[in-house]
């Protein structure tokens, strides 16, 4: 006979699951009817208005661009002043780890590098390009987006899979002169640093006292948990996919074991519910539904749950408020504290191109998310509101100030 | 003591030279300026137009975009319908061969390519973008276009030096299935055609019977060539820098061997005086005043002669005429019968993107020269009017619709 309790509750979770894919499909069917009506969402204009006669095209092309060429043929470094590439970022993929869609090849990608490059632009004026790969080999990634590099002011990597995107973008770093920024490492680890120094601030924690949980290790996971530690966090234990990474553990790549050196100071062993035992703070950036109801009991009082999964969370806000939790934030537009990049990646690449940074540093970082963090003011802060809006319009400004 | 026809033939010369210069400069200090203020040419803007809540993010990006990505990776098919491909070509180029400047790199080239991608979007409603690249080697340049390949319709390449241009165009070819145009020989191959369908009505000279001498063997001179050659000329005689292209020459590479066995069907050696000698027509599709005004009375009555060398052409329209030729084109904006590329591009690829072909053929090419030379009626030819305008709105929508 099935427990009524867990029978009610499931109907509950069954209900509240239909009831959000039903509003995923909405977006989603009137996303494809909006793609196929303007094939796309990124369209090309000129800064130099119509050619009307002989002497614009004179100027705009032939004769009179020979003289901008011969000019940049000499002067390189005046390449930013006289062309797009000071104001231009490639948003590259290689379908390889699209959202939560896995690997559907570069076509499934475009949409979203799309869609990233429109934002780019309201959010930032930058004028972003979407480039999908035909291959999805390190060293072909490599070498093509070196190839390509000289049009562009700033390499915005994105939904590329780890452990490759690591080495992708190491490699990237050491051989272009321009900024490299992996989106869903660096703009995920900022963003979600933000959330967390409102966060302590309005439990009263401090960031040496604090005990984090991030379930989660693969490029979002590693790289939140590398500038919460540079941030000055002391405990975190990261979980993956098979529980948490620990000494004893064989079976974890190169990456993993780098981080696990500097987390899991009590070298715990076991599962999710295990080392969420006394935890104050949930980060999941893993997948679907993986945080149960009934674990989050094991946590300190009234615990911080950021479930990022995207588009379906590891647990529903409603869910997690009900089995306990304080504060809740997901990637979601549809509920309070949306942890979304958005509010990274525009101000992060206008700061950069702006004042010519060719690296982005972990300081650089640290600077963004308190700057971020500082968009909702002290007195506004609560535990719905703990992250500004993706739609203001002046995050993306304070961001770009913080940089450099 | 110095003849003082020569002299003042000379004196002529220069001030018209300097005049000429004085133009170029202009447009060059011009064209400075105006890149400088505008930061190049290229801008992004939203086909969705601006964010204005939550639900149209949710629709442009996630999680509804996720249902576009999600039919995209299971119907490849369907890219073009849902993302930019369908209307996207890129302008790539290494910076081997900029206009007439030579090898200056990249970044001497972007102005060039933003100008292409201006007057693709202009002419033909085409996103263009500017891609400029790192490397100049052949296979280095073959593998980051097949990389970046799924985000495009089309490839478009420009000022790629001769001969690697050949090889990376067939390669580009057999490996991808977009179109791949190399403008510089492909569009002055069917423009010139055009402007020569025109040049025979007005003369009077059927294919089969005129002389020709083509100026130039790289990558215009030899398209060009064999575009005439599969339009039907019979008689064409090859000039490189060290004079006719004969059977006796040892210093010649395979891509002039091939032209050598269908042209020079007398087998005559010499310079290009030597080559002009009885010829209806000159092309010159090589560098700045190599023709000299004495040689034109080698050439039957009344020549035409199309100096192509830009900006400089191979000899000054007036001093053309006053030497005895009759009709007389350039691809400069500044005489009559501009003989430039633009006139194909654009509609070219309006035509292959909208009819989905993945080849560009020699049929196409030579029904592209056909529609473009119909675009001057038979009433309206004259000597200065061979060639409709480059400013001609209706010119790109005619070459489109010849393609296919």
């Amino acid at each position: 006979m099935p427990n009524p309790l867990v029978a009610f509750t499931a109907g509950i979770v069954r209900v509240l699951l239909l009831s959000f894919l039903g509003k995923f499909m909405d977006y989603g069917q009137e996303s494809l009817k909006k793609h196929k009506a303007t094939h796309g969402k990124v369209a090309i204009v000129s800064k130099f208005g119509p050619i009307m006669n002989r002497e614009d095209l004179s100027v705009a092309y032939t004769p009179g661009v020979a003289a901008v060429s011969s000019y940049l043929g000499e002067h390189p470094e005046e390449v930013q002043n006289y062309t797009i590439k000071g104001n231009t970022v490639a948003v590259i993929s290689d379908g390889s780890a699209v959202l939560g869609l896995g690997n559907i090849g570069p076509y499934g990608a475009l949409p979203v590098m799309e869609g990233k490059c429109i934002l780019f632009k309201q959010f930032a004026d930058i004028d972003a390009y979407p480039i999908v790969l035909k291959t999805q080999d390190t060293e072909e990634i490599i070498q093509a987006i070196v190839a390509i590099s000289p049009t562009f002011g700033g390499i915005n990597l994105e939904d590329i899979a780890a452990p490759k995107c690591f080495e992708i973008e190491k490699r990237l770093r050491e051989a272009l002169d321009i900024p490299i920024f992996h989106d869903d490492q660096h703009a995920t680890a900022v963003v979600v640093l933000a959330a967390l120094i409102n966060a302590l601030k309005i439990k009263k924690i401090s960031k040496e006292n604090v005990r984090i949980v991030v379930n989660g290790a693969g490029a979002a996971g590693l790289a939140t948990t590398r500038l919460l530690i540079e941030y000055g966090i002391k405990n975190i234990i990261v979980c993956d996919s098979k529980g948490i990474l620990h000494k004893g553990r064989a079976d974890v790549n190169s990456e993993k074991q780098s981080i696990l050196a500097q987390t899991n100071i009590e070298n715990l062993e076991g599962d999710l519910p295990t080392a969420l035992n006394g935890a104050d703070i949930f980060i999941g950036l893993s997948a679907a539904n993986v945080l149960k109801p009934e674990w989050i009991k094991f946590m300190n009082t009234e615990p911080v749950i950021f479930a990022m999964a995207n588009p379906v969370p590891e647990i529903m806000p409603d869910i997690a408020k009900a089995a306990g939790a304080y504060i809740v934030g997901t990637g979601r537009s549809d509920f309070p504290n949306q942890i979304n990049n958005v509010l990274v990646f525009p101000g992060m690449f206008r700061g950069l191109l702006d004042k010519r940074i060719t690296k982005v540093t972990d300081k650089i970082k640290l600077r963004a998310a308190e700057a971020l963090a500082s968009c909702v003011p002290d007195n506004l802060l609560s535990p719905e509101n703990i992250i500004p809006s993706v739609l203001d319009k002046a995050v993306a400004m304070k961001v770009s100030a913080s940089v450099g």
